[in-house]
């Protein structure tokens, strides 16, 4: 089980569940896996409480609904696979209610639940896992990284260790020396507290940014994000492309993800005088638009 | 398309084309994707002309015919993809006619050509890609590699080339830091005359073996490799495993493939004072059995 607008990988079997992009999926045969809904926000959070709620609800039952059905058909559904913050879909934020439940729901029908961090993972959110901002309960069952984790990889929960040896195995078995470069990236994290500049960094974002989108209401609104793993929309895909496409032209590397938001993914090492250059130079943006 | 005793891989699509061991497979979703036969010879070759030239015809004809049903039954066939010598599978060789044939199969049928080079590329085979032994009038579709290659990947004609940009796309993209490595290797196996020496290695090893299996013929039989990419068999399952286990006891790394081959890689720089030490050994162990 996946959801819409996930993105989870290219290779066959990741494909199946990643629903982001429609070239992605072109000529690439596909499995009868059910495909849930992600919960879509309105924005600002704090004035649309009780839709939110309602959309998280609905959502759920989405989900509880086909696990029901594809267990009844047959197709038993073995896990879930979800992103913390759905990235490529949009840069699309559940609340951390929506995934306490989703978890329950995967307990309630055995439903292994995998979270995909391969673009949270590793400390861009302010913490080092995405999930950490949800307060589940328990880990989840699975969870995948790479990115900045800077080789392939998951942690998963000692009962899904394969009772048989070869079950998972591949010649470099993890890349040992990405590893030793890992061990060196996560001390330099610690050492130089980069989670904490990118919460701070993060904090000047956010709040330059809920500025702007006052000010230029015409041009932008719905930001959201978590440490410095921020977006927000355009008022249409064509103001978004024209944003990212006058940004370069200054000097900034952003990404459009989903139909119209402007993403931004700075390095761990991006502190609030960067962020002030990134507003300062969005701001010439926006006034020339 | 692929081959029954095929490896090529383990992720989902990957592992749709493998078929070396069940374990492997077990729980994974799987294709409809038709499997041929790949060419089971008789050895000493020169003793068995004509049964292997008929076990080439056979498997071609199941090739051709399994195209043209899957073709017929709409599922048409968009590629044959074939290892230069299925390692997995028990280190099963076919001849340069047979690859040749089929090359003429899958044009005349319109399927891509791809030879899987992960475990003969990079020079163990005494030329750098295992398919230059087939003197093939064109180069094949596509070729992957990994390995001794240092990172996955593959080369392809142009015509392969995917009409839209993003349809091959990942974080990485070759992990440069693997291909400055790689140029490096490429570098050295040049300056050494790698080649050179894999083929001089193999050739002792060749050698001691096919006097070993006419000395010890109660023990193994069958030997077959190029360079130094070489397997015999045990006369059965059991005596291949004891072979295994004798000689690492006696400081000996050889791996078991296939139902009771005993395939040898050693890494280009052995050379024929190191295939002398694994004859030595070798022959202590067939004496002790």
């Amino acid at each position: 089980m996946a959801e819409a607008s996930a993105f989870h990988g290219r290779t066959m079997g990741c494909l199946a569940t990643t629903h982001s992009k429609a070239i992605h999926k072109l000529d690439i045969p596909s499995l009868d896996w059910p495909i849930a809904r992600f919960p879509q926000y309105k924005y600002p959070l704090e004035e649309h409480t009780r839709e939110n709620a309602e959309e998280d609800k609905k959502c759920l039952e989405i989900v509880e609904d086909l696990i029901h059905k594809f267990n009844g058909a047959g197709k038993p559904v073995a896990g879930i696979v979800i992103e913390p913050i759905q990235a490529e879909g949009g840069d699309n934020h559940a609340s951390p209610e929506f995934f306490q439940k989703l978890q329950q729901i995967a307990k309630r029908t055995g439903a292994a639940l995998l979270i995909d961090e391969v673009q949270t993972g590793g400390g861009p959110t302010g913490k080092f896992w995405g999930h950490e901002h949800f307060n589940l309960p328990e880990a989840p069952d699975v969870v995948t990284f790479s990115k900045k984790m800077l080789t392939g990889g998951y942690y998963f929960k000692e009962e899904f260790m394969p009772s048989l040896g070869y079950r998972i195995y591949n010649t470099w078995m993890g890349d040992p020396a990405k590893v030793i470069m890992l061990e060196e990236v996560i001390r330099v994290i610690r050492r130089d507290l980069l989670l904490e500049t990118v919460q701070e960094s993060g904090d000047v974002l956010m709040k330059g940014l809920l500025e702007f989108e006052k000010k230029y209401p015409q041009h932008i609104n719905s930001t959201r994000g978590r440490g410095t793993f921020i977006a927000f929309n355009g008022t249409n895909t064509s103001k978004r492309d024209s944003i990212v496409g006058r940004l370069k032209l200054k000097g900034i590397h952003a990404g459009g993800c989903g139909e119209k938001a402007v993403r931004i993914r700075p390095a761990l090492i991006f502190q609030p005088h960067h962020a002030n250059i990134f507003l300062d130079r969005l701001e010439k943006v926006l006034c020339e638009l």
